[in-house]
């Protein structure tokens, strides 16, 4: 299998040629939601970047193995300072559910979103409170290694002692030393020798109801274990990529490395690739800045930020028209105007499947299809991937305006350019076919209702009259008025 | 809170008045799918059952935790004699896929027909391979108090022990002694005591995929244990509802119950509720019969014995218009009658909304919402539900006729009865809305194309020609002929 796709590498930090460790089959996993609210702008990005990678490897012949996890188990709110309330269980206590009936009903709509944005089911959503065992046998093997240690029934890992023989930073480029000098001391209470060290198993509070028994504790598993285990679990100790949001890098994937290198002796990651936040009119996102938007709100138009509801495809297709390690600005002109990029594009496709054939064509739709893929082998560049759609789209609007000609096979060239790279890997799709139909009943009615208007004017009352009778049949009501008529469906 | 809701205990076999252990509170836990294949028609009726169910005990003003499983650890086909291959992993095998593929694959499609057939989601769907270590905690409990033993890393039940103090086949009437002369002698191989005792614990063979560690080997629970574990999690030693078919009533049932009275010292199901099984064409359906149809293929019609597709809500009717007690037999003519009939009902609904309020009325909707809860209280009689609700249908059909009157409150009270119990408690809905729009698109271009003709007939050759012209612009396409005109979509 040829492939010419590089991909950025936040661990080398360069772009590097993508080689899977055992073609046909490619590895990814990423990191996906806690599941105690609604799902919301911060989870699209990442959905739809790798749904974008999922869907050029699969394009490209690949079997994809593609594991996005569920994090469902509660979770301290500062996990590092071991403080705070689980988010899980704070959510149950104020929708008085049982934690997992929160855990459900969020991944209920999680999903749903997804769908929406027409993104691919992962291959396996493997969800933390369902691999407590696997996280369990981690935490043994960490230990052996001698890269943690046990406190009064919680676990923690030995940062200082790891970086003594790999290199704990190397993901985000932090430098222990540095975190040395800007954490806080620890005072007499703290259970941890260092305060960077983070733990792999927490003994629970007696009040604290998503916990297990384990050989240290009745307690849960640190934030970062998930990850490691189950990726090892579905994809083995080494695979080919692994994916999050920019966030992650540091502490949950650092901290990933640090786990998977301790336990396995070597590193378990190939690519790792991260996609940029989005801020909203420039802001950061979050709940006390009032700036805070769900997916259905942005779907329904419900929030008083917006001035409109902004469709799925909307969404998505504003998301790929900047590259996903750019940061995305949301606001009301900047989605207003992916709207009409969108339509304009989706116009084009109708207008292509009305063109007629000439006998010459003056557009080049090999030259233009080496550019797309060149745009998405450069590291995912699917604004760049889009402004060359646009060079088609521009030729297909001068052959409707008979400007330019197209001939046969130059009309089956685009139309399979398009399917394949507008439908297939960047997963648009057309939303108008139902309103449509629905547009087009009012037009169909106003036509009959003129067409019995010229009929009165004719006089030919007879005329008039039966037309009044089938559109009553159909459950249309015409209503006469002095300077013609109106109509409503019953 | 008021109730009069009778369900039929399998466990004491009569109609019992349901009460909760914890008003408002109701637990509901029902057998869930294993996810090896997609879903088919076995799998419809419990869904609609306990999805019927759901909605009532809502209705009444109840908080529902309803709980169904998902089984995705892989069982052995043969489970009860220890012997063939596991389900989950002969499909893996067969799909060259992770066994947690195949289970995520066919998981997506059974959570896409129960949506298609318009079930509520349950609040919690645990899995099986999620609930490995609260499986190992209660077969520790079972061992604790004497009724299992260990051999060769494998756990089993000791049903004769468990029949010495408790009750084994007090909800199936299987005799004990029935059993010990129907079942096979062991030989010397056999690692359990008697042929009926059942594994808590298996331990792998090396090439078993699906397996974990545990006190006694590296190995997978037996099926029984899931339910008795989850169940317990979710909604404690004791709890209101448990459902399934009625062939999980021998052994899985009977072993569940035998699970948590060892493990608690008590019963902990009040209410067994069991759904009766369906039949094709007076068959049982099976692969080797050749008359096993999923979802999909009833939705498609794709299928060698299917006459046409049956849409969602055609299955969703027709499993209604049977009482759960029932066989149910599938047969074309069967699912016609029952499109027909739904079809009845939902114009109904559709002309109620249409009809004009009279002075008076001559219908007693009062006295029919007290039949309509009668049949529901009644064992969730749905036959009998939906035998009154036609008995408004036919009220309907009479008013229109202008053969029967019925006033403004009548008007109100039948849309509020239909809203309950058509669209809310059956759970069925109108899916002809969008096809309606589709049909009516025909009939209007039909009315334009005729009155086109008229035109030409009369000679108006700028009135023809211009609606041809505004039906191109359209896109609709008017083609002449010798004896008329027929007209195309482009």
């Amino acid at each position: 299998m040829q492939n010419n796709l590089f991909i950025y590498n936040s661990l080398s930090k360069k772009k590097e040629l993508f080689i899977p460790l055992h073609e046909p089959f490619v590895g990814l996993y990423v990191c996906g939601p806690t599941v105690y609210s609604n799902a919301h702008l911060g989870h699209a990005r990442p959905a739809i970047l790798f749904d974008l990678l999922d869907r050029y490897l699969l394009h490209l012949g690949y079997k994809v193995r593609y594991v996005r996890n569920i994090t469902d188990v509660g979770h301290l709110e500062d996990e590092n300072a071991g403080e705070g309330e689980d988010r899980i269980t704070k959510k149950a206590r104020q929708e008085k559910l049982e934690p997992m009936e929160v855990v459900q009903k969020y991944l209920n709509t999680y999903h749903k979103n997804l769908e929406q944005l027409n993104t691919l089911p992962p291959s396996i959503e493997p969800r933390a409170s369902g691999h407590i065992i696997e996280q369990q046998e981690l935490i043994k093997e960490i230990l052996d290694k001698g890269f943690a240690y046990v406190v009064n029934g919680s676990v923690y890992f030995d940062v200082l002692k790891y970086n003594g023989k790999y290199n704990y930073g190397k993901l985000s480029g932090r430098i222990l030393e540095d975190l040395q000098s800007n954490t806080r001391v620890l005072d007499g209470q703290d259970e941890k020798r260092n305060s960077f060290d983070f733990a792999l198993w927490k003994k629970a509070a007696p009040e604290h109801i998503m916990k297990w028994p384990s050989p240290w504790s009745i307690g849960f598993p640190g934030w970062h274990l998930e990850c490691s285990a189950m990726s090892t679990k579905y994809l083995g100790e080494e695979f080919d990529i692994h994916g999050g949001g920019m966030d992650l890098m540091f502490p949950h994937h650092e901290c990933e490395i640090a786990q998977s290198t301790a336990a396995h002796g070597k590193e378990s990651v190939r690519y790792w690739i991260h996609n940029n936040m989005i801020t909203i009119n420039g802001q950061k996102m979050a709940r006390s800045l009032g700036n805070f938007i769900t997916l259905d709100q942005l779907f329904s138009g419900d929030h008083p930020m917006l001035l409109q509801p902004y469709s799925p495809m909307t969404i998505r297709f504003f998301i790929l028209q900047a590259h996903y390690r750019s940061t995305v600005d949301f606001s009301n002109e900047a989605l207003q105007a992916a709207e009409k990029g969108l339509q304009k594009l989706m116009k084009a496709v109708s207008t292509l499947n009305k063109l007629k054939a000439a006998d010459s064509s003056a557009f080049d739709t090999e030259k233009l299809k080496e550019k797309c893929y060149e745009a998405l082998n450069d590291d995912l560049n699917s604004p760049v991937l889009l402004s060359h759609l646009f060079e088609a789209v521009k030729f297909i609007n001068s052959v409707s305006d008979g400007n330019e000609k197209i001939d046969e096979a130059g009309l089956k060239a685009i139309k399979e350019l398009f399917n394949t790279f507008i439908f297939g890997i960047l997963g648009l799709k057309d939303e108008t076919k139902g309103k449509e139909d629905e547009h087009l009943t009012g037009e169909l009615i106003n036509i009959i209702v003129d067409l019995r208007q010229d009929a009165k004017n004719r006089k030919e009352w007879d005329v008039s009259d039966k037309i009044r009778q089938t559109l009553k049949e159909l459950g249309i009501v015409i209503k006469d008025r002095k300077d013609g008529a109106d109509w409503e469906r019953e």
